[in-house]
């Protein structure tokens, strides 16, 4: 298959990266900022292209859209008259939005990606959706060349999935920010705690998370609930967390 | 080094385990339960007792407390007899319980440790602290026979340490919990997100969660905010949190 990718951001560049080393032919990297699509057309051996004009339509067999939410209506109106396949990476748009195309999908790793971090490809899901079987067989064909872990899921699903990952990746990771501050503040070095970190996430691989839950609030233990709150006085906001979370443990 | 262990839980088990492949002698496992003295007995070749007295005090280089918190004082006490060291594990309470003793500290390995889970007690951080520093020593000498992660802890530090990992371990837990739920009432499998889950711990390994948070939160997204909100119109306590977090997420 042959692919051009719009965009140039984490997420074009993850999923470029993994369709290279899958042999897949990558045909163009869009970005409006020439630099940045110079940068990944070069790690992926495509041509870098400022215009969406410029993109090599007749020859690719797959176009991403992998753009800021706000912009994918945008960027898909620009290339209507486009008729082979094209899907956009984005969890918390519906695939209605390529509506006016013949063959649409969509193609949504569901992964935490940051530029300067490598990772596994082959563990990242992919959330695939399409107008029709046939378009889906394209993309899942697309997705199993890059993934081990590949599911078909529709808009309504998709939404869902993607406010799960606020509570599964951003609050904890904002929470994990708290304890480091809590650290700091006492002299006591971040790295202390990461093994606990890496663990607790672990543990919920092969347990329901309601199964393993751990520490003071599971315990009914109010002696250390009332000191902890203590400890808090400070930091009014990290009290109303470690109450209202405290409470909502201690329910089951 | 010969060394006996009150308790027989989950991190009673760990430590008993970790010391003995590390070729240290275990000469006895106290349980008030038998059975479950002597299951964990059997498995570190020491001899169970169900008696504090029955405690070889003689031949014991140390003594390892690993009982519930609020037990630990009436244990020390019916032990003020023993002279040699003695250490509670406990995360939670300070060195002070243990001040009738000649010779005493802590030994808190910070981690959430699981019956059924077997995990890498090298990488677990053992949090010391003693009396003087010949005990300190000495429970370095035992601490690095097991870990690659010992830290010097005072009982100040250690109760930041403890309400730290509420933040960093249980709640994020909780969490998880509150993700897989969301999934399960739309028919999706909670598999889908454990990768983002291990990801997001994996992340602040090299980073300060700050820098690396991500979300509609932290970009501002008003439009996905308001749509998370709506969708959790039936789950008030969640949509509470849900409000909760994204404020202080903004607030950076």
């Amino acid at each position: 298959m042959r692919v051009s990718i719009i965009g140039s951001g984490n997420v074009a560049t993850h999923i470029a990266k993994a369709l290279r080393n899958a042999n897949v032919t990558l045909l163009n990297i869009w970005s409006y900022n020439l630099e940045n699509a110079q940068m990944l057309a070069n790690k992926v051996d495509a041509i870098a292209v400022t215009k969406l004009s410029q993109i090599n339509t007749d020859d690719s067999d797959a176009v991403l859209i992998s753009v800021k939410d706000d912009a994918i209506a945008t960027v898909a109106s620009q290339l209507v008259n486009y008729s082979g396949l094209i899907a956009h990476t984005s969890g918390a748009v519906t695939i209605d939005v390529l509506s006016n195309h013949k063959n649409y999908g969509v193609f949504y790793p569901l992964q935490t990606f940051s530029k300067h971090k490598e990772l596994d490809f082959g563990n990242v899901p992919l959330c695939l959706e399409a107008n029709d079987t046939s378009n889906l067989d394209s993309l899942k064909q697309l997705a199993k060349l890059i993934s081990k872990s590949v599911y078909e899921v529709d808009s309504e699903q998709r939404k869902t999935l993607h406010l799960a990952a606020v509570f599964a990746c951003n609050f904890p990771n904002y929470l994990y920010g708290v304890a480091q501050q809590l650290l700091a503040q006492n002299h006591l070095d971040f790295d202390i705690i990461k093994p606990l970190i890496i663990e607790t996430a672990n543990k919920i691989q092969t347990a329901l998370p309601m199964e393993v839950q751990t520490g003071p609030a599971v315990r009914n233990d109010e002696q250390t609930l009332k000191k902890h709150e203590g400890m808090l006085q400070e930091h009014p906001e990290w009290l109303t967390i470690y109450k209202l979370l405290s409470e909502q443990i201690k329910k089951g």
